[in-house]
Formats: structure tokens, sequence, C-alpha cells
């Protein structure tokens, strides 16, 4: 079968031929992959950033975002049959350990076990996976439309949840950053909370599709775009940034726009955090990492998603085109989330 | 009436003599001080570090940790009477602005309104303070012995009570820094939580304070310290960290010592804390500012002191002797609060 | 002014002429009534309901929902001025107790000092209160528009807010009763969490109210909806159930409708809730009594309002009509808030 | 091998010898029961109130609160191994449904799997269970002295859990029954929250075992006792009460013992409450059943064990002996937990 691989830090990753995965364990699940999103972190993959925190063999099939269809099972998987349309959650958990026990799946204590990044991932027309990472959806539902709920979607809605009890109405919450997690998390805002929503992005475009994604005020960030912000929330600043981009001006410009009290989710990564302890203590704020979001978190997005709370905005590419996907994200060229899409349904 | 002020900053405080507050307004009360805690926020005060962030005319009468007994009081004033017990809140809150009305005193959109930093405080006979600001005390207790309940107090409880919903059974807190604050902060886990309580200090005698406090256990800082935390936690990290330094070292420590999905509470100031997003984002951690605590907090505080699940370890001096308290505070010499005793009960 | 008292239990009320109320405290307030809303726990009054509960001299000059503009203010009053716009909060509460300081002002410890139930209220070209219990309008807001929101809305916005943390997506949420009350709480549950609502009413007028306030599903009380509820849940049953009714046949409807872990929030009184404690716990169910909100809920809905995300439908009256519009809710003929109109604005 | 069962609804079970069960599933566990506890359930399955609710084909080996080692697993089971020491949670979820996923596994999807309910339990030399509902334990625990904490444990611990966020300090619980729940309870409540403690039992031996567990109150059960929680709450009633009866009077007692705001958390089964709906609405009362708690809760609990933070009392009996274990409980001659000991460790 074709896949995408990486065989070498900092080059671009290849179309290669490579045997099909099997079944060898009683939980597996093969999945051919319907759709598969581009992700900032498969350029941070690429680029060795996992290298040292996350070490893996190369050559890597990239592409941790994946829905398709139920390809083969093992034999103790009763969940779902060939052929089900599924999700895959991206991190293959245990489910016996403290987290998972308590919800927390994506805390499980085996650690990363993540198709794409510590194995074999989902940008190949079959991917393998387990019983518990594979979540049944409607067989109305085309992969490719809701793949990118798998990561990007999943780590917005993660972050959004953990803002909902402090958004009461009247709240304001800033999203910076418009891309394939931010017009999500703008959509999983409106649907969870009464707040005032207000996106910020150097691209007008992805303005554009903040406003539609229903953000109620868009702020170029061009320069004054914290002064702005401060201006729409009378001076106050906001109840809550979620900060989508986390490198660069991002981090002390999200600070900026933080109310007393306020708190600072932070999902992209790549850059350094610093404040004064005097800062967060005088003001009462509050920092959260968000990980990617467990698998009830998942199925919750899964279902706004049927309930039309929440639509993807997908630029699709064949596998063979993964080079052009690439490309085209680096340069800000995607508007949404850039999905690939190497296999057809039946 | 004798008051010490602080008429440059940089320089010592003086003990002057001065005209005593009259009642000028329907709210105000004035209480007569029977102790007043010294705080290492004073040394802060004294060296200029607020000037920027919280002006204020010098002289100023320091001290923001008081109680007493009521001397007077204006002709609105209801709930306390001349001659009453009373802890001071350090905050003179509005009661009528959306914080106040939620609960969440001590952010009042009024600002700052704070006897010995932004006006005369309590190292002095009398002090003039407002209603909501006076909470009345069992007459038997003796100022002295719980006026470090006000502010140190307060923040520890404030601090720990958010950290609750984390420290299921089997979960670990770290308390960094067991002084005036520390000691009551380990005492307030120990009445709130299942947690095993690790103390952190450089000093062995803060360390003897902290194993009668309720430690479980006790670590000296001697630059082995985060392993030591380590293994105290099987290699996991802690659950929470509660960190009453907030400057130098303490900060990275902090850091090092969490688990994934830790949470740092940060009570002390004076440093700067310096993280990559990436660490914040595969930790889930969260970095959480603690000011000082509300009213319903000072409550809840008094409450557990008068059942005895919390006590204050005080070093008495009398008002001349501030310049001495000042001294011991800023050589490491003091154990628990040092609390000056301007009056004496009738 | 003009007055609709009662003078004695199951009386009608009657228009009287009496004399205007006058500032006699600092911290009084008189406010010209501009809408003064109509509620069923007025007919409670009426016929005696609250007698024992809480003793009140008759006559009494009903009306507990009220909104207008400040016509005098006390010495002490400052955060408003002759001739703002003002929503009245139902009840005048001490600000100083336990539970006032926490935010929680409807349980004050000094218990119930509610205009038109335990002295006169609103029902009148003037009604006096007090500064704690006065929020300020936007200046453009009718007062008429919004009275409602003063208890009615405040009841559904108090019991709404409860459930946030239980409706996450995908989560049913039945309301029971769209009347004044329940064409609110449609609103607020459509604004604050990603449920699907399902309305349950007799009157399919009331029914057309609730598809127009965003109910995805409505249901006419038609001896077959229990059943109807079940199927539109999957079998399952609602995780939540909004219940504005409290009397008859709805309180064993409501049990029989909730799912496994479901919440049943209790708003109307009236009836006697009875259940096996056996379905309580093998259903881990949770029963939930909702008096009126908090100020802080009340300026959170006045928020919503604002931000057009609640509307409140009325029926308005003269206050000479008031015999009129207690007719009309004894016979369920009005659709939203019957509001009485004393006061026009200058 | 021998096992106490069941024969018909209302007739005294025996002690027969049956076949051993047989690992037939990859995910099957065999345990050899070390301690088996026995619960006033046992005798309402006797007696057939389950027989409508839980329908269950007879003969049934009852005993659902089990520990011991394991004698034999499936292929699929990885996490235990031959000869560890292990505790059963009482009910075997699949961890797919959403209620898994979420950490609610005591509401799994599947419905009732339970040992000595639906199938055959743990009065026997070996029970069959399955992985998910097997968690390890320290190898120097005797399995017959924590078996008590698998069901009387977890419920009580599950109820208790619940209440932390509404025992601040100063907050008063009332426990109704010191029996095998009772007393784990008491201690539950002393572990997590700050709580003043009133124990109330018919029985003065159950009080003077409350007072041993950390009850910082006893009432006897003599008809005054509600006037007595009153006295002892300062007229206010209580902020929490956990009935571990849930029948007869207690349930009106407990309704009685209520402060404004108050929560009833209901454990024990077999009456029926019945409140009007304007005592639950004036009252802002909550009512909340609770089940049997999830195995994340179970975790917790052996882990507040393990740091002796609990302590279960218990009266053993040999397997052989199951009939006076039974007359003993039912005619209240057990203090704490009773408990079968079919099997001897190797």
């Amino acid at each position: 079968m074709k896949a995408v691989r990486l065989h070498a830090y900092k080059a671009p990753p290849t179309v290669d031929t490579v045997a099909e995965p099997e079944i060898t364990g009683p939980s597996d699940v093969l999945v051919r992959v319907g759709g598969a999103g581009l992700c900032r972190t498969d350029l941070h993959i690429r680029d060795g950033w996992f290298a040292g925190a996350v070490p893996v063999d190369l050559p890597l099939t990239l592409g941790h975002e994946t829905a398709g269809w139920v390809h083969a099972v093992g034999s103790a998987v009763e969940h779902v049959a060939v052929g089900d349309t599924v999700i895959c959650h991206p991190n293959i958990s245990c489910g016996l350990c403290q987290a998972c026990r308590a919800g927390q799946d994506m805390r499980c204590a085996e650690g990363l076990n993540f198709p794409g990044l510590t194995r074999d991932g989902g940008f190949a027309e079959l991917v393998k996976t387990s019983a518990r990472a594979v979540l049944p959806l409607d067989p109305r539902v085309e992969p490719a439309d809701v793949a990118a709920l798998a990561d990007a979607g999943l780590a917005a809605y993660h972050a959004v949840r953990k803002a909902v009890p402090v958004l009461q109405p009247g709240g304001r919450a800033v999203v910076i950053g418009v891309g394939g997690l931010g017009h999500i998390g703008i959509q999983c805002l409106g649907a969870l909370t009464p707040a005032e929503i207000i996106a910020v992005d150097r691209n007008s475009e992805a303005l554009k599709l903040a406003e539609h994604c229903g953000a109620h005020h868009t702020v170029r960030a061009d320069g004054r775009h914290v002064d702005r912000v401060r201006q729409l929330t009378d001076g106050a600043g906001a109840e809550v940034v979620v900060d989508f981009v986390g490198e660069g001006d991002a981090i002390q410009d999200a600070l900026g726009m933080l109310a007393t009290g306020g708190r600072y989710y932070v999902v992209g990564d790549g850059g350094t955090l610093s404040i004064p302890t005097l800062q967060l203590v005088l003001g009462e704020l509050e920092i959260v990492g968000n990980a990617v979001g467990t698998a009830d978190d998942l199925a919750a997005l899964v279902r706004l998603a049927m309930a039309g709370q929440v639509t993807v905005r997908t630029a699709l590419y064949p596998l063979d085109a993964a080079g052009d996907a690439i490309a085209d994200l680096e340069h800000g060229r995607v508007r949404g989330r850039a999905t690939l899409t190497p296999s057809a349904g039946v």
C-alpha cells in the first residue's frame, strides 16, 4: 500500500509503497483510512522537535488524525465490525491504569502509544490501531469530513470544555489562531458557553472563517491587537484566552489580554512563556496546558458534529499530493484543516 | 498614638507618634490593634517593589494583618459593637460590584483599598477600616494569637482550598517554604484533604515546625531536593505544589516536582516563571496565581482555628521592637509568624 | 398612589389608593415601578399557602418582580442615582452573613425580606427596597420588558445554571411547563448548554412559544408524554428535567423521564414528591430544589438579555387591570409573563 | 467446592458442594476468596426484593464483596497474575461505553453484571469475575481485612466523595446508621473533609464504634434525636446527611436534620421518601441517590486503607457458619462488617 513516510529529520517525507499492516493481537483493529488530517505537529515531528521527548525509529508513517472504515479486527474486538465507519482516538490507552479508570485516558500510565508519532500512522491506505482507540460513527458520515475532529478538534474541545465553568453570561473568550484547531474551538465555545467570542489572527481570510464559525468580533494581529482586545472588553481584559499558536509573540499577547482572575489555555506549543510571579499573584491568573482530549471528549465532539453544532472546514488532498498539503500549511495557504484522502469508501 | 511608619523606600521604618484616626464615614470602624503580623510583603513595600503597581504617598503606617477589639464605629455599622473582638480582612471591598456579589470580594472592582499598603495600616495602636472588613471573633480569642490568619493564613487557605478537588486519596502535596504562610498551609492541607504532605525548606528548624504541623515528609532544600521529592512520589512527581517562596530557584524546583496533570499554586512573589509551552502542553500542567483570600475564606479559616485544626505559631514583639522583628524576619530567625502587639486587652 | 392590595386570604386583591412610601434609612431606595410581573406565587399568597411558612400582616401590596426608575435614595446609597433605570432583586439581603459573603445572598441569614411577600411590593406606583437589591440597567431598557427577569427569569436561570455541568454535548434537557418561567428557562438552556431541549406542556400555544424560544422538540402533555420523552431520548430518559410546575402529575412524570444518573430540578411548588429509596439509589437520581437566584445570577441574566440571548414574552396590563391579569393567569390564557405597568417613564 | 446458595426466595441459603468455575473467555479471572462481606442487600436478595428489578435464575451463590488471590486468568489478562492479592469491584463493566469511558463505570451501559446478584458470587471458595473488576493489592494485605471495602466501603466512599465540595470548615455531616457502611463512611468524612461529624444510631455499641472511628458527636436514635441534631448544629441543621439506613423513620428524620441548602445522600434503600415540593424549593434541598462506586473510587479507598486513614471493623465467620452470620446481622449483633472466610492464603 502507499504511505507518507519520514526517513530523516528535516527532510521532506516521501510517498512510499510499503507492506500492509496485519492483525497480530486480539485487540488490534485495522482501519482503511478515508481521511487523515495534516497538523502543525507533523511539521514539528519532521523537524525533529519531538525527537528528544518522544524518541522513535525512522522511517515513520506520519498522520495522527484519522477516520475511515474498519478493515479487520482481532479476536477480542466486539464493539465494531468490518465495514463500520469509525474515527480513531489518536492515543492507544490501556484501560486499566488509574488515569484510564478515572476517564483521563489521554494520561494513560503506559505513556504515548500514538500512531503517526510513536508508530506508523494514518497517512496510508491502512492504519493499525487498537479496540479502545476506535469510536463507531453513523454510517452516513464521510470520514474525510470529520477526520480533523480526531486531533485538531479534540484538542480544541478539550481546552474549551475546561473553560466552561469560567465563562458566565457576559464573559469574553479570545481565540488566538484561527486554523485547523481554532475554527473548531470557536464553534465549541459557541455551542457550550454564552461567551462573547473574539478571534485574533494575522490573516484576513482566517478572520472571515472565524466570523463564519460564530466569532462576535475579529481582530487582525497587526501589532495593535492587544489594545484592541482590551477595548472590546471595556478595558478589563478577557476572562479566557485560548491560544492555538503558543509560540512567538502570541504568548505575551495572550497574557496581556487577560482580565484579573483570567485563565490562559495554552494549546499550541513551540515558544516559551515567561511571567513575573508578582503578575501571576496580583492578577490571580491561571495558565492551563492542554494536551489532546480523552475518548469521552472525542465522543462528545462527534455528537456536536452530528447535531450540526460543529462543522470542519477542510481542504482535501489525495495521498500523492501530501507534499502540496505540507507546503500549503507551511505557507499559511490552508483555511481550516488540510486533510489527506488515502482510500475511498466501498 | 504610636505607629510604625515608612518615610522613604529602602529606609528602615520608624516608630512615630501620630494622631489617632477618627470615624468620618457611616461604615468606618476603628480597631484597637491587639496583634499585627509582620509579612515578607512588608519588606517588599519598604524596598519599593510595589511603588509601581500600587502607588502610595509616604509616610505610610505599615501592617496589613490585624486583629483586635472594636474601638469606635460609624453610624451605619450594626454587626459589631465597641469592645467586640474582631479580625480584619486586609482589603476593604465595596460589596456591590460583580466580584463582591459573586463572593469574590478580594477582586473587588474598586481595586485595592488595603490598610498597610494603600493607606495607614495596623502597626499602630489603632487602625481605621470599614464594616465589611471586620469579622467578629469569639470574645475568648486573644487577637495576637490569630492576627496572622488575616493575611498569611488567608493566602495559604485560599490556595489550599483551590487544590482540594485535585487531591484525592493517595495524592501528594508539596509545600515549598515553611514560614508564616507555609506552616498554616500545611495544617490546612491536613484538615481539608487526604493528601500526603511533603514540606521543603532550607532551614532544619522550619522542617521541625512542618513536622509538628502535620507534614508526612520533610525535605531539606540542599540542591538534591527535587530528586528527593520525585523519589518520595514514586518517580511520578506531585499532583500539587504550593509555593510560598515564588522567587529564585524555588520556581524551577516547583515545576520539576510536578506530576503529569499537576498544579502549581504560586503564592510567593518576587521571581520570574519561565517554561516552554511544549512542557505545559505535554504535561497538562496548570499554574495558578493566588492573591489573598475572600472574606468567606477568612471566616472558614477562623472556624478551622476555633476547632483546633489550625494553630498559628507566633513570635511576639512589642510595637517598639518592630525593628527587631524586621531584622529577625530578614535573617531567617523567625519560626512561624512575627507578630507585633501594639495594644493590650481591657 | 395606587396599589394592588390583598386584604384577606382567598379574597381578590383590590386596587387601593395608599400613601407613598418614604425614605427612612440610609440604604433605602424608592423605585418608580415601570413593570411588575404577575407570578403564580401571587395566587398562592392570595390563597394563604404561605401564611404558615412566611407570616405577614394584611393588607399587603403584592408584586415581587419589579423594574423601574430610581425615585429617591437614602444617604448611604452611592451606586445608583435618581432617574437611573433599575431592576430589583426580589429579596433584600444583609451583605454580611456567611451566605451573603459567599455569594449565596438568596440564603441570607436574616431570612426573607421580600417586597410583595413579607412587606409591600411592586404592584404600585412606587416600591420601597434597599441598595443591595437594586441593579442598574442600561438606560435604553424599558422596565416592563425585563421586569419578569427579576423573579421568573431569575428562578429559571438559577436552576439552569446548576444543570450546566451535567449537560454535555448530546445531553437532553426536558422543560416541564412553558409559562412565565419555562419560556425563559428554555432560552437559558440554549444559551448556556449544547443540550437537546424537549418542552412539555398541556397547551399547544405554549408549545409554539417553546419552539420559538429554541426547543428542539415539543411534547403535548396528553397522558402519553412520558413515553414520548423516552422515545425522543432513545429509551434512556433525559439527563436533566427542569420542572416549572412541581405539582399534580408533573412530579411523577418528571421522575419517569429521568435517565440513570439524571437530575430533577424542581422549581414549581404545590405538590408532594414521593419516591422509593431503591429507585433513587439504583438510578443514582438527584433531586434539586431551587429557590430564586442570587444577585449575581440576576446580573448574569440581564447580560444574557442585553446580548439578545434571552427575550421575555410579556402580556402588559395597566395597574387598574390587575384583576384581568390574575383571571387570565388562573385560566391559562397568558403566554409568557403577565406584567403590570404602574408607572410610565419620564 | 463449597458455596452458600439461595434456592428459593425467603428461604435460608444453604452451604452446598458445587463444581468449581472455569476460565472460558480471554478476560476471565478466577479468584480464590479470602474474605467476602455479608451485606444487608444479601438479606434483601434472599427476600426477593430485587426479583423484579434484577431478575435472576435460582439457585444463586450469594456474596458481592470479595477479596482474595488470583487463581487463574484468561489469555488476555495481563495486569494480574496467579497468586496476586486482589480486591474485586462488585460490577463487571464493559470499558467501552460512554459511561465507562467517562470514568463512571458503575453506570456501564451493559447494565448490572454483578456476582452475587446476577451471577454466582463470592460466598464460595472460588469466584469467577473479569479483568476489569480485579484490582491488585499489596501482597501483605490480608483479604478478609479489606473485603468489606469492595461494596460497603465503596458505597460509603462514593457518597462521601460527592459531599466533599459541600463540607467547608465549620460544616456539619450527620451519618445515620453506624454499621458495615456507616463506620467506614465516618472515617472517609474524617479523611476527606474538615466537617464536624455527628453519628446517629439506635445501638449504643454502634455509637461507641462511631466514636472510635472519629465521630465528634454521637446521638442515640431514641425519638428525640432530630431535636438533638438541631441543637448540635445551633438550630440551623446540618449541611450534609448521609443515610445508610434509607428506610422507616430514618428518611423523615434525615430531612428534618437538614439545613437550608443542605444535601441528603441516600445510600440505604427499602423505604419511601416523601416531601412537599414547597419544602424542597424554599429550603433549596438536594436529595442524592448513591449506588456503589466506580473502580476509581475503589482504588482511592484502598489507598486510604493502605495509609491507615480507614480501617474496617470485621467479625469473621468460616463459610460453614454463614447461617450464624446472617442471623447475627438480622438481629443487630454485628459491629462493623460480618465477613466470611472461604479460603486461606497459601
